[in-house]
Parts: C-alpha cells; sequence; structure tokens
C-alpha cells in the first residue's frame, strides 16, 4: 500500500485529529525524556478504543508495518522511542484513560492501559482502598507502561511488582485479535497463565489496552523513621529484625549511603539532615498498618533493639505528617540530584538480598580501583536486593569523557552482578539500552525459549521491533 | 527403536533399580487415589537427578514416546494418570527428594521437585521460617506437583497460589534441554517471564525439577475464631470489616454452611459444635501477627464490630491451641466426611469475591430445582472466592444413579459459573477430568495462545498428552 493510502487507513480508523504526521507534532513522543534516545516515525497513531488498537493491529500485520507501544513516555531503557529509520509507527495508548470500573467488595479496578498511576492510585482512594504501586513518574507514567515493563518501585517490599497486582488483562496481539482477559478472579487454574507472558514484554508480544488491578486496605497507621548506619551489612540486619518483628507490615525500607545524603543536602532546597552526627549509610524504614495504633510503638522496639545489638547507630522516628514527607524526600530528591554532580553512569542491578553487601563490597573496590576519585552513589530497595548503582564522575573532570567510558563500566559491574547470580536490570526492563547485553547474562536455553515465544506471538516481528530481543 | 532396547536404555539411565514394569510395581502409579482413574504404562521410570531426567526427555524425543510425569499423584483432576494404552512413559519425580539450600537471610528455600509439601514446610519451620502453601494432602503430595498445578489451600488469601511463592524454577524441557531458572531474585526484568509459563501447565511444557520458594517469617502470635452467621452475604460483610481492620493479617477465612457441620459432627470422631445454637452458616478467620501481642485484641474487636451491626451471630474465640486445632479440625475434616453420605458431584469454582452471595443463592436454587432432596455443600476459601460446591445425593437415593448424572450437574453449575465471569477449575487444575469442558469455557483467543504454545515448547506433542489441551 502506498505511504499515503495506508495513511489515510489509519486515520479513518481513529479520526485525522487522532493521527500525528507533523514533524512539531510528533516530536514530544520521539524524544525520552533524559534525552538519551531521539527517534524519527512514519506517524504517531492514538487510539481511543481496544477495537481501533485492533484494527490498527490488522493494518500493521497486512502492511508489516512495524509498530511502538506508547504509553507515558517515561521509560528508563528506550523501549518506547522507535528507531531513526522512520518506517516505524508510534501507537500511543494514552487516550485509552478509562477508569472503567473500581470493585471495592472485590478489592479490584479495571482501568485502561493510558490511566497514568497516579490517577489509578486516585480511583482506588476515592474508594477507600490502596494501590500500592509507587513511582517516582507515577504523575505521567500509565498503568499499560507499568505493566508492559512490570515497574517496581518503593513498595515493592509489601505489595510485589507490577506483575503482582495485575490479575486480568485485556491484549491486542500483533495480528490484531483481542484476548480478554480481563477476570477479576483470584484463583483461577483453567489452562496457561497468559497474564505474566505479556506483562513485562515491553510491547514485544502484545498491546495491552486494559487491565483488572488488585487493590488493598488502606492503612489506617505508619511509623516512619531515618536511621544512621554503619555498613549495608548493619541494614540487612535491621531488615531481617524488622521483617521477623513485623513481617508484612516493613512497607519500606530503602537504603542510602552518606554521599547520597551529601547531594540531596546540597542540592535540594529545604532539607536538612534529621540526624545530629553523620552515619556512613542510612535507611528510610517504614510500618503500615491496619490497626489504629501500636504502629509508632512497634517501630521503636524493633530501633530500640536495633541499636542494642548495634546495628543501627541513631534513628529519628517521624512525630508528625511534615517530618515523614521530610524523610521521604531525602530518599526521593536522591534520583534527581545526582545530575548536578556532573556525569553519573547507571546501573539497575539486583542480587539475592543476603548479597547485597557483599556485593556493595566488591564492585565498590573495583569501580575505585578502575577510576581514581568517582564517586559510587548506591542506593535503593534493599528489602527486595535491588540497588541503583550508580557512579558519579570525579569532582572537576570531564563530563563527556567520563560518559564515553559508559559501556566499559557498565561491564565491570555487571560483571560482578553476574558472580552474585543477580540481575542486570532490576526494575527498568532491557529495551533498547540492553537489549546487545542480554545474550552475554541470559542463560542460553532461557533465551532460546524466549525467542520461540517472539516468533509464535508475532511471526512478522512487527511488535516494537528492536527492544528485547 | 524395539521396545526391551527403549526398556534397557531406560535403565541405563536411572539403574535398573528404578525402572518399574512390573505390573504389581507400577500399580500404584497407575491408579489415581479415590479410584476415578486407572492408566497402564510402558514403564515407570525414577530418575534420581536432574541430568537424568534430561536424558530420559532426550530419549522420548527420539522416540516419540509420551511422558507423564508423576508428584504425589494426588491430584484431582487425572493429570498425573497415564492413559490405557500403555504405550506412555510414567516419570515419577519423587528421588528427586533433596531441600538443595535453605537460605533465611534472603528467605528463599530451593528444594527438588520430590520433596514432599510437609517436608518443605519442615526445613523452613528448622530454619525459624514459613513456607505458607497448606493442603489437605501436604503430607504426600510433592512441590513439583504444587508448581504443576499450581495449587491453592487455605493460606492463598494471606499468601498467593503457588504461583505466587514461586521465585525461579529449574525445568527440563521436551527435548532434554535443562532451563536453570533457579534465581533468587525479587526482581528481574531481563526479558520475558517463563517461570509462570511452567508454573500450572501440569506437565504439558516441561518436566518441573527444582524451585527456588519464598519463605516467610513465622507468626508470633495468632487468634482463631468459629463464627455463626446468617448467610454468605454476611460472611462477606465480615470479611471487608476484617480486611479493614486487619488487612494482610488476615490469614485464614473459610465458610461452610450448617449441612457441612452437620456432617462433620456426625461421621468426625471427637469433634463438637463450638457455638451453643444452629446457624446457617459458618466462617472459621484466623488473623497472624509477627507483632508479640494484641492480636486477640483485634480478632475482638472486628467480631465485636460484626456482632454489633448484625453479620455475625455469634462467635467464640479459641483460648488455646487445642481449642485452634478443634475449630481448624471442623473444617479440615468436611472434605474427607461428605462420602460417608452417599455420592458427591464435586465443583472447584471460583467467581469475583463480591458474588459468591448471588452465585450460591443462583446456584443452589437451581440445583435443588434439578433433583428434589440433593443437599448442596458448598463451602471453601470465600476471601479467594473460590468455593468447593459439592452437592450430595438425595438421602436413601441411589449412589450410582446420582453420580451417572455427573456431567449433567456440571453443566449446570458451570453454566452459572460463567454468566459470573467464574472459573471451573479455581485451584485443582485442568488434567484429563476437565479437559473436555475447556473449549466451552475459555475465550477462543486463549484456547488459541495456549494451543500456540503447547506446539511452541512441545512440537511432537510427547508432554503429558491428553491433560489440559
Amino acid at each position: 500500500m502506498p505511504l499515503d493510502s495506508l495513511i489515510a487507513r489509519l486515520a479513518q480508523i481513529v479520526g485525522e485529529q487522532h493521527l500525528l504526521t507533523r514533524t512539531e507534532d510528533m516530536a514530544p513522543h520521539l524524544r525520552e525524556w533524559r534525552d538519551l534516545y531521539r527517534g524519527a516515525a512514519l506517524a504517531v497513531v492514538k487510539p481511543g478504543a481496544t477495537q481501533e488498537v485492533a484494527a490498527i493491529m490488522r493494518l500493521a500485520t497486512a502492511e508489516h508495518l512495524p509498530v511502538v507501544p506508547q504509553g507515558g513516555n517515561t521509560g528508563l531503557v528506550g523501549g518506547q522511542i522507535p528507531d531513526t529509520s522512520g518506517t516505524m509507527l508510534v501507537l500511543s495508548l494514552q487516550r485509552l484513560d478509562r477508569v472503567r470500573e473500581v470493585d471495592p467488595l472485590t478489592d479490584t479496578m479495571t482501568v485502561e492501559a493510558g490511566v497514568t498511576l497516579q490517577r489509578a492510585q486516585e480511583a482506588a482512594e476515592e474508594a477507600g482502598r490502596l494501590f500500592p504501586l509507587s513511582l517516582a513518574s507515577e504523575g505521567s507514567c500509565t498503568v499499560g507502561g507499568n505493566i508492559a515493563t512490570n515497574a517496581g518501585g518503593t513498595a515493592v517490599i509489601a505489595y510485589g511488582n507490577t506483575r503482582d497486582l495485575v490479575l486480568g488483562l485485556e491484549v491486542v496481539l500483533a495480528d490484531g485479535r483481542v484476548w480478554n482477559g480481563l477476570g477479576k478472579l483470584r484463583k483461577d487454574n483453567t489452562g496457561y497463565d497468559l497474564k505474566n507472558l505479556f506483562v513485562g514484554s515491553e510491547g514485544t508480544l502484545g498491546i495491552v489496552t486494559a487491565a483488572v488491578l488488585k487493590l488493598f486496605p488502606r492503612p489506617r497507621s505508619r511509623a516512619t523513621a531515618f536511621c544512621g548506619l554503619a555498613s549495608p551489612a548493619a541494614a540487612l540486619d535491621l531488615l531481617t529484625l524488622a521483617k521477623r518483628r513485623a513481617g508484612g507490615a516493613v512497607t519500606t525500607f530503602e537504603l542510602m549511603p552518606r554521599i547520597g545524603l551529601d547531594f540531596v543536602l546540597r542540592h535540594a532546597p529545604g532539607t536538612r539532615d534529621p540526624l545530629a552526627a553523620a552515619h556512613r549509610w542510612y535507611v528510610l524504614i517504614e510500618l503500615s498498618s491496619q490497626l489504629d495504633g501500636g504502629i509508632d510503638d512497634s517501630l521503636e522496639a524493633i530501633l530500640g533493639e536495633a541499636i542494642e545489638v548495634g546495628s543501627v547507630e541513631d534513628a529519628a522516628l517521624a512525630s508528625s505528617l511534615e517530618q515523614r514527607a521530610a524523610f521521604w524526600k531525602l530518599r526521593e530528591a536522591l534520583s534527581e540530584v545526582q545530575r548536578h554532580e556532573g556525569g553519573s553512569i547507571k546501573h539497575d542491578v539486583s542480587v539475592p538480598v543476603a548479597e547485597v553487601p557483599a556485593f556493595l563490597a566488591e564492585a565498590t573496590a573495583a569501580v575505585e580501583a578502575w577510576m581514581a576519585g568517582c564517586r559510587v552513589v548506591a542506593f535503593g530497595h534493599l528489602g527486595d536486593g535491588n540497588i541503583h548503582y550508580n557512579v558519579s564522575q570525579p569532582v572537576g573532570a570531564d563530563k563527556a569523557a567520563f560518559l564515553a567510558r559508559w559501556d566499559e563500566l557498565n561491564s565491570l559491574v555487571h560483571g560482578i552482578v553476574a558472580r552474585y547470580a543477580g540481575s542486570i536490570s532490576a526494575e527498568h526492563g532491557i529495551g533498547r539500552l540492553k537489549r546487545h547485553l542480554l545474550p552475554e547474562v541470559k542463560d542460553p536455553v532461557a533465551l532460546a525459549l524466549m525467542r520461540d515465544l517472539k516468533r509464535t506471538l508475532d511471526p512478522d516481528g512487527i511488535l516494537n521491533p528492536g527492544a528485547v530481543l
């Protein structure tokens, strides 16, 4: 089909106003927010209903047209940006933005892919429930993107990854068939688990158009503390103690190093160190409970015991919502402030929880030997074994020269991750950024199975080509 | 290859003493425990290591030999029993029975497929941890079988199905390749989720030989109550209240009808009704907590409020471990005692939690209209929407004549389940028992995808043929 006929057909499906072909209109969809990826596209199409997505995919299959699904365009591995050939179609799910149903009795919510995470959280809250997924980009990322990337975030320790929060899916397949798997069942053993095949497949096996999400009771009380510790091993001791004493009530356990706190205090206005003395490491811990009271006492008892056995050096308990927000800001600002310290080479890795201290020691020794003066800023979700192992350039070094060694440092760190049977993408996915690394780190049988699955579900290779595989 | 050469090759792989070919030796592996299925086999082979399973599957692929994997032979849908042709090989995983590792710091345990569920629970307990999966057959069922069927049980409300308890798998594929996916990571977004493809696939996509399981802190306190209620709607009100007040601490919520309690009191020695008056429905509720105390108070407060608003008519709180055991026995004996009341036609169904009361009312009206005097014994995991909707024959009716109408009653009940967007196999699987029903109840696109996956992973159709698809 000639290009102008193809464009006309797409316009017929979605309406002319929802088909973007002018460079300036398409621009926001073709640039990744950190400017790491810029692509080109035949067009950006914005369907308003599942059946329009299906019609687009039928056309794409007939015309061998590669399609890149896109949510809020907040992804960190370039999976949502087409290549520069200009031959791909960007399919934005943003207009699929209805909350179809909230069912507080069954504790489920059915939302379309383009609903932002924040809107989903709010819809749950309006019904007196909690949708616990929480990430830095929640104001603009979409539920569809969260599902496509199996997003993690700060509540995984208690509620699991996105995968664990999805009960059912509606998916448009490569050839335009629609799988209606929007079940609200907690238990269903009638055949293979199709849902988890699509969750985390980054738009390469099908296009998620809607999902049934699990809701939870809203916690009635919370206790939050900011703790100073000597080492990651001490933090692991605190984690073990907290889980033994409070189990699933431990809803946050975030580790950060002194240098991270220094960065925050230096660059994030209005922040201050809650503790009198400096410590080498910090933990933000939060307990949540359905019970009316007693959670402060529980956290106090845990911290008391931890101080007694020496795993915690000092701790501040939040005594107000303002103080809680101030503690959280220290953790949340950390992602952003690193850019004020020059170039930063990033890793999103995980290792078995018990191995985090050994991994951190070994990786940091290796990185500091690799380049004198470079500054390791390793922080993140200790409770999940997930560390954002970032390395800031030496003070005064040339930023571009430092960043030019990105792959080299990645190899060094990922090599150590592999020795700990870890993952080189704990929560961000593979996308285009880490695709070339996959054959090195993945079990060859697993990789062969992934390729088989890709061929089975997308025989013509039109779904997000160049991402993942 | 001639049959005797094939047998000789199998004996070479596992050792002669681990290859059974005599009828009397094979018999325990060829008969389902309720005698619903009897099969025949070429041989029963008992490999002692993953590599032996791999060698058997390489041979099976070369010889187009159909293989039926078997764990503890406790399955309820005949998935573990070969057909009567005598051409299939039963592959028993029972000798793969090592607990390879318990890692209490990472909260994981690596066990082989033939480890019994009870042994797995004990290994966790020895390390001061909890492996929460709990089923009636736990003394003899195996972890491999639990994984193959995505087993449910009584702790799903708090800990999820088996699927949610598995972090990693080792799987032998149809052609003998071994996928080593025994990761201990809580977060790993490097590609497609292969694990969940095998969990619940009933041995039709691969043979699970080992797994990494999640461990949890052991609860430090428990509170248990047996409640009398007027209706399933009242039970749902109690569930909603309990979840709002206690969240994830609600670890048991089991519904049973008066007739179920009558059956238990009549046939299970040493049981007695904990409540003074009779009630139409009962709920066994348990809260568990890591906290040292206060859980009894929480349950008491919940029940007090429920009695005040009228959802609970009366309740007994267990004041000792003996009393707790007595309450649990009332629920646990229910599965077994039904056989003393003549024929029982079974359904393992689920509907959205909020729909359970409406479903029960509609199904029971229909069933009682279908046959005068038949006795509905509907009980189970209300918190998961999973009801064992069993129907006992009318008193004095002919058992065989009643059971002859099994399919007819199934159709009636499953038709109502379908109208509530429910599942005809909530936790037992499809196996051979419900295979013929699958095309009627499954979304056609889902069914087509399942067939595609089967062809991709088992192109010669040698893995558990006749089960599921």
